[in-house]
């Protein structure tokens, strides 16, 4: 009889080993880090003896399981923004508060939670992609999972990399520290093809293939995604990519939502690993994958959570679930993906997925001790039949749930016992937290109450002069007009014609902030668009000083290039009213006695007016500019016969408001 | 200072009432069966006292969850029958087992299974369809939830009712006998339109009006349903139960998985209630339900689980989340159907679609006191953020387990306090489950490894005569065929032409059985099919008598017609081998000597032959008769001169064994 470490006796033993045994009245025998014997509880207690004998009764004891793609540290950003387009939540929530936040010790307290949240629900192996990730690696290997760890390469400055050539450094460095680890694969995870180069992919492709480690990148997410690459490489993303050589390297492409057949073929022939990430595909409307067909063709599909800030936790028994559900209703046939297959995806295939199935994966003599041990006994998963031999992975998948594990082990140590964690104080991740949770909410309270910053965390801004002095008249004719430009002291520098497309959101107390959308089409001598550009101004309520003819409107006013569409920034800034203006104007820029100043001849589109109206516009940094500039104005103004009583002294969107234009 | 039963204090209060009104530090005073106040904790304290104080720190208080369409005794079929099509699932295994099984019993056992599973997961209400619905009533009465309990009926004899007039008066005395219960609305519950008449459907409808209590049905939960519904009636399912004047009732309308936008507005007008069934339909592969449009359209949407044989549990938490996640890929929009609009859907929205707003579904003085408290300090739902008001929503759907819900109060008594039932004892019901598993277990086991049985249990059969002569040959040509027609002994009775496929059915020991799906093309004289037949034979190993010139093979042979597609028999049989012939078939019944029998010229297709096959048949009840006829047909064949070494001994089912067709 031999001595080993653990004996888990008399549970039902789902191997999930090629020929998918299942051993009712089973044992596992655990020697250092490994499974020395699996087999019927008679057999096994006959040839092993431990002083550690656990009961399974009840229980299934199935593989540790698997996590095919995930972000570990965003457990600490779960919740903070839901229910949000892709961009807004991406661009709008999570950068900004990452680059702000996101240092080594933020990664490894999110890691230990993420360590925790999954522990108890089964999981010994994931498959990571974050920043720091040498942070992710430390904490996991304390903790004592099991993990793929990739270090993310973008080709933009990312909180822990100025730029790509030095988180290309740093990965290598990563790598080169946490080779040969235990429970650490390192690897290299250049974010996706969109958010890379073709340098970028070819380096991180060498440097996977110079250590044989893994590479890990987002594949296909989007619709969007697939139809700007098809556009500006005239092919989909797998067929360059594979052009590219990156599937020269051991490659797990996460999501794969949006591929063709032929780039499922692509797949299969070259060995590259999918990870399915149904929760995340659904709750940000990425769509569904064609996890069946993938099957089918034979690709290796493991399952994962993505991050917990889109998804919103980590469970993978909801998650494999999810799965087979999404494949039945999407090839209309309730056969496909059966229960045995999704736990198959997240245990043996799972483990083929990530390159590692010749360590974990399934329960059988050499492989590492990565075990899970569910009760089966709870009221939500009774009672139990036994006819069809398939019933046991049907109750894990269809109604088991991840409060049900009960005792974990991976790499042949115990990380939970009887919901007991062993190597985490929950009490204290709460804690810690929610100190960083406070910060946080302090820091987007702010930005969020102050429209200027929450402009700022999405992109540049540029500051404007502080004095803008403009005056406004209706006019029935353009007769003024022409007559003020054939004045002599009028020279005419330039004139554009284009039609303006204004958005307005507004903002309440304490500052009445206002941001513009401006869409500028510019119309070319035959009437034609020849070329639009999008920009956002924000203003805060006007200093206004009257002069008698003119309005001297001191102000901090900002603006942007406007790189989203109009729509991202109404869900971003979620405004109180929003007003919509659009016009005719031809610009001429001239110069007054030697002063640069913009005349404007507006037709009004919404909210319609007949007539025109002309505009006299200038800005500058200086008030005392501002106060001769406006005296200019007047005699302009009294040179074409404009009576100061005629002068408008609102702006159009006052206007608009007025008119009871859309809100 | 006013006295009350029970406060719950200090925790975050969700009202969901109309303002969506959320109490940070809130606190609810309970009063009989009833809420007597809402509001911050401090002010309620002040106001009113109770020995029985509860502290809801770092806890959500929410109204008590609404399963909105569910079948409450299928827990006992839970995981007995996965991953199969609908026709297989519900006609090859729910409806025998339920025909065989479902009693009083069965029904209150099933009952309070569900019971403590929706209880531990904060459900205090269901919306229920089954048969001897008056056992669910009486179990769930006894239990202290609340449920509207549908009594079924159908057009076919069910386990409760052998004929619709029966299950209608046996619906009417359990109205009777239950109306104005405090916890139970009794219901009638007509199962469908497709497996009611419209008679059954106004008398549904005479009965709801005149008790004044909700009638639940199932509506357009498959796209053959709806198929079927237009190629009858020409109209789709909702404009043809309107017309019938269903919608003068209260109706509750459970899956709506198919139906267009006139039909949408069309429930809306009529203020029927809908309950959205996402696991189900998603296991099934029925579709996803257009709820967003509902919604938008303002129809009441409610949440079901269906039963738990077809999702497997019943979790409205995952529910909920499951809802959300869909509509946002089905309207490839992640701000589709958020957080708030999900918790609404099981709480005031729901009790809406139920017609119980007026009762429960939110948390406000006057409602009755049904309540669920969820601790949400769990790793999985940490940390908070409070940026966003909408983020408790979002935490209790996208993050909450059902697991995570500590207190359960339904019409102001306990159901569930720190995870402990107050009214049932699981370790009891398990027990007890057991029991009825291992009995249908029984059935089944004894069912599946009998084939005549499996084939009984999905509907009649019919027996054959025992004996059957048989002789076949190969010919060239039909000459010798046309002599035997010409023989002054034979009078042909009858000639018909058509092409038969056949799919076989093999399988092992025992029995060696063998189920034949015989599809028969009849060919008119143009040679177009004017009619179709299929019919099912099953014939277990023959005893085989080989006479010098014929054979004669006794055995038990059955036959039914085959009312559903090939594919169903081949998914509910699973058999070792199959096997396909066809063949174009000319068949004259003559009489030789008075003697009734067949005599085929058939030419194969598959598998592939040249020339044709001449057969000769009779079949007998009786084994002299059987000797008799084998020595005439030696007397046909010599006198076409066909010798006895030409005979071809096997059937043609074994040549395309031989030939290789397809297993």
């Amino acid at each position: 009889m031999e001595n080993v470490d653990s004996l888990l006796v008399h549970g039902t033993v789902v191997t999930m080993d090629a020929d998918y045994r299942i051993i009712p009245d089973g044992a596992i025998a655990i020697r250092g880090d490994s499974i020395a014997a699996v087999g019927p509880s008679a057999d096994i207690l006959e040839a092993y003896s431990a002083e550690d004998v656990v009961n399974c009764e009840g229980h299934v004891i199935i593989p540790g399981l698997i996590n095919a793609h995930t972000h570990v540290p965003m457990t600490l950003l779960r919740g903070l923004a839901d229910d949000l387009r892709l961009d807004v939540w991406l661009m709008g929530y999570m950068m900004p508060t990452e680059q702000q936040f996101v240092n080594p010790e933020f990664v490894e307290l999110g890691t230990r939670i993420a360590c925790a949240e999954m522990i108890r629900s089964g999981v010994t192996t994931f498959n990571d992609m974050y920043y720091f990730e040498e942070s992710v690696a430390k904490a996991t290997a304390e903790v004592g999972m099991r993990a793929i760890c990739g270090q993310t390469i973008l080709k933009f400055p990312s909180p822990d990399s100025e730029s790509y050539e030095a988180a290309l450094e740093r990965c290598r460095q990563f790598i080169a520290n946490w080779h040969g680890h235990p429970l650490i694969i390192p690897a290299v995870a250049p974010h996706a093809p969109y958010t890379t180069t073709d340098q970028i992919l070819s380096d991180c492709r060498d440097l996977a293939l110079e250590f044989d480690i893994p590479l890990h990148i987002h594949i296909a997410e989007t619709a969007q995604e697939v139809s700007d690459h098809r556009e500006e490489y005239e092919m989909p993303v797998v067929p360059w990519v594979k052009k590219l050589g990156l599937f020269d390297a051991k490659v797990i492409a996460a999501h794969c939502v949006h591929l063709d057949r032929g780039e499922i073929h692509t797949l299969e022939h070259n060995g590259v690993g999918v990870s399915h990430n149904p929760s995340s595909n659904l709750k940000l409307a990425s769509g569904i994958a064609p996890i069946t067909d993938m099957l089918k063709i034979g690709v290796s599909v493991g399952i994962g959570t993505d991050g917990p800030a889109s998804n919103n936790d980590l469970d993978m028994i909801e998650e494999a679930r999810l799965a087979a559900f999404l494949a039945k209703v999407d090839t209309d046939d309730p056969t496909s993906l059966p229960a045995r297959t999704a736990l198959d995806m997240i245990t043996r295939m799972g483990a083929k997925a990530l390159h590692i199935d010749h360590l974990v994966g399934s329960l059988e003599p050499g492989k590492r001790a990565d075990i899970a041990v569910i009760d089966m006994r709870r009221m939500h998963n009774w009672p139990v039949f036994s006819r069809d031999p398939n019933a046991v992975y049907s109750r894990i998948i269809y109604a088991a749930k991840s409060t049900d594990v009960v005792h974990v082990v991976c790499n042949g140590a115990w990380l939970m016992r009887d919901n007991i964690l062993s190597t985490l104080d929950e009490s204290i991740l709460l804690e810690q937290a929610t100190e960083v949770a406070q910060e946080i909410d302090t820091f987007l309270i702010a930005r969020e109450g102050d429209i200027l910053s929450k402009l700022l965390a999405i992109g540049g801004l540029e500051r404007e002069e502080s004095f803008e002095v403009q005056v406004k008249a209706h006019i029935d004719t353009r007769e003024p007009l022409d007559r003020l430009l054939a004045h002599p002291d009028v020279v005419v520098v330039k004139q554009n014609h284009y039609k303006q497309y204004d958005t307005y959101f507004e903002f309440g107390p304490p500052n009445y902030e206002r941001v513009r959308y401006r869409e500028d089409d510019y119309i070319d001598a035959m009437g034609n668009v020849e070329n639009i550009r999008t920009r956002l101004t924000l203003t805060s309520r006007e200093k206004e000083r009257e002069f008698p003819s003119a309005i001297i409107l001191s102000r901090s006013r900002f603006y942007s290039p406007a790189t989203r569409p109009l729509r991202f920034y109404r869900e971003y800034f979620q405004a109180e009213v929003e007003r919509e203006v659009s016009k005719e104007r031809l610009r001429w820029h001239i110069r007054y006695r030697g002063k640069p100043m913009y005349v404007n001849l507006d037709r009004l589109m919404s909210p319609q007016r007949d007539g025109f109206f002309v505009e006299v516009k200038s800005r500058t940094w200086s008030l005392k500019d501002a106060e001769e500039k406006a005296s200019m104005i007047a005699e302009m103004l009294a040179y074409i016969g404009i009576e100061s009583d005629a002068l408008l002294k609102q702006e159009y969107v006052t206007l608009a408001s007025k008119l009871g234009a859309s809100a």
